[in-house]
């Protein structure tokens, strides 16, 4: 295993690039401080479609044929497409690349989906297995509110500690060749189960298992949390990011100046009413398709740790009392010199 | 590509090991033809616990400490747990896996489950990027009859087409070096959407995915059928596997002595009243761990090739008009000679 480095963690051998991104989403996501990042913003939550979870389904399909389209590439070029989301049995991916002629491998990661797609595609690169590969992910907010908590109409009242599931998809190409930002490392999560129960705090139930990954890459690679230019999370909101900082200051770990969250970055939180910020599977992945890896393209940052979350319940595992698991899957991506 | 043949194959370069295998089932399970085979039969269909979805975890977390115990491994020398499942948001797997401390990967493949946590965890063992994995899956008849269907309590009649989820867990240890049976080759299976809407009618279904997988899988290796020992599908059931192979009829392939579907191995179909037989990602997964690795073992097979199929729907996707689409992952599983 000359290629893992500590308990957790790749480095690659040769780092696969970032040949294209996209990101589609709804229209709240493009009224937020990333709207000139999208690719494509919908007015209409239906998406064309009749039912909510038929418009994940064609946001994600859009998305999907966008990257294509702007890697410049046929389906055939690409060896595997990973994807997953958060329908029950994954519907939203599987109908969205039902049509596709690429071999499918289906993921649950949860809202830490596109970390997981990414660093599973990554090996197979390095490995050898492929040339290119797809990831990608969606969320809806009104497939999951009424899958997860209660139907729209009801219009029941948001819990302080809430997240809103983004209505967003991102979707990107890993190649083996190319110029641009590289996956370097990856740290692959273990599931942390802090004991928490309360569903509407799903900030607090991912934290821990953010600081176990982040911790572990940093203690794998040698890397101190200021050799990145940005560390940014996944969607742990604002108060699963303030857990994840004070955590951190305990440990009196020097965070880098940009240490943020994806579910913070994506909304105004106050003025657009989102309570801890953005969640779901399209969160991290739109905010890293639309935004992470075009601020390393224009040469804001050279290296990013994105470090995706996901909370791993469903809500007949809370019904039950059970406590909510978490996990976080973490990535270097950086832009080398040799580019 | 060194490793990529054909259009969606690959040979290993150091093919995988299987180091143990374990597989813990029901009652119903444990009185069928393979009883002889499994390591652990349950008479409670509640695994000491106090619902259906906590027994599937609980059973599969006793798959997972057997496995580990007959391959005489610690958690340590594991780097990837891949799993997933039937239940929404797969947290059968990762109650199941809750307290691992392994990098856990989360699959989602519905019944061809078995065969995707296998092929990717070979290619990362292959790839150099683990020294062991365990792929694990699990279903549970209670669980998914009421996810699924109907309620049990309402005792409502079954269709001649439909299949009996399996309550039953498979878990297997890849590793790099061993003696005994190997993954050499796998074919990873597109989405195949043959427009059956009809849910009680998963055999159907799946049934032109794993045509398509086969027959690009002996395409793309340039193996006949003949070459295997035994060619075992995944769950589609009697029904499905005779659409299986008419399809092969009209094409005029020849296919091996034992030529069946592990549906139809797992239960005595009519003794037992299953209809079409077993499914569930449980089905494919026990009858591979407890049986099919065996006969390799017992030299009574050199050569199998063994692809779990899924049908990729969920009930949201079926009430609201959806076809059904199906995938097959193909695992070439071979005794060789140099063992």
């Amino acid at each position: 295993m000359a290629k893992h480095i500590g308990k957790q963690s790749i480095r690659f051998t040769s780092a696969p690039y970032f040949t294209a991104e996209a990101a589609v989403v709804g229209k709240k996501e493009g009224e937020g401080p990333l709207r000139e990042r999208f690719d494509y913003i919908s007015t209409d939550s239906y998406f064309g479609e009749k039912s909510w979870e038929k418009a994940e389904s064609t946001m994600l399909r859009q998305c999907y044929d966008t990257v294509l389209k702007k890697a410049g590439k046929k389906e055939d070029d690409i060896q595997f497409l990973l994807a997953g989301d958060l329908l029950n049995q994954c519907t939203g991916s599987s109908f969205a690349a039902k049509d596709s002629t690429i071999p499918f491998l289906g993921l649950y990661g949860a809202c830490s989906t596109m970390g997981e797609s990414l660093s599973i595609g990554a090996m197979l690169i390095d490995g050898g297995f492929a040339e290119n590969i797809c990831a990608m992910t969606s969320s809806h907010f009104c497939s999951a509110e009424r899958q997860f908590r209660l139907p729209l109409e009801y219009g029941g009242q948001r819990s302080p500690t809430a997240q809103w599931t983004a209505t967003a998809s991102g979707a990107a190409i890993l190649s083996r060749k190319g110029i641009g930002p590289r996956i370097t490392h990856i740290t692959s999560g273990k599931i942390i189960d802090a004991g928490i129960t309360d569903s509407s705090n799903m900030g607090a139930a991912m934290a821990p298992a953010a600081y176990d990954t982040l911790m572990t890459h940093f203690k794998d690679t040698g890397r101190e949390a200021q050799y990145y230019d940005a560390v940014i999370t996944g969607d742990l909101g604002r108060f699963g990011h303030e857990i994840l900082a004070e955590l951190f200051e305990r440990d009196r770990l020097k965070m880098p100046k940009v240490f943020t969250d994806c579910g913070i970055l994506l909304y105004n939180i106050r003025a657009q009413d989102t309570h801890c910020g953005g969640s779901g599977c399209g969160c991290a992945a739109s905010v890293l398709c639309g935004h992470i890896i075009k601020c390393l393209r224009e040469g804001m940052w050279k290296r990013v740790l994105f470090a995706p979350t996901g909370a791993l319940m469903s809500p007949v595992s809370s019904m039950q009392g059970e406590s909510i698991p978490g996990i976080c899957h973490a990535l270097a991506i950086e832009f080398l010199e040799e580019n």
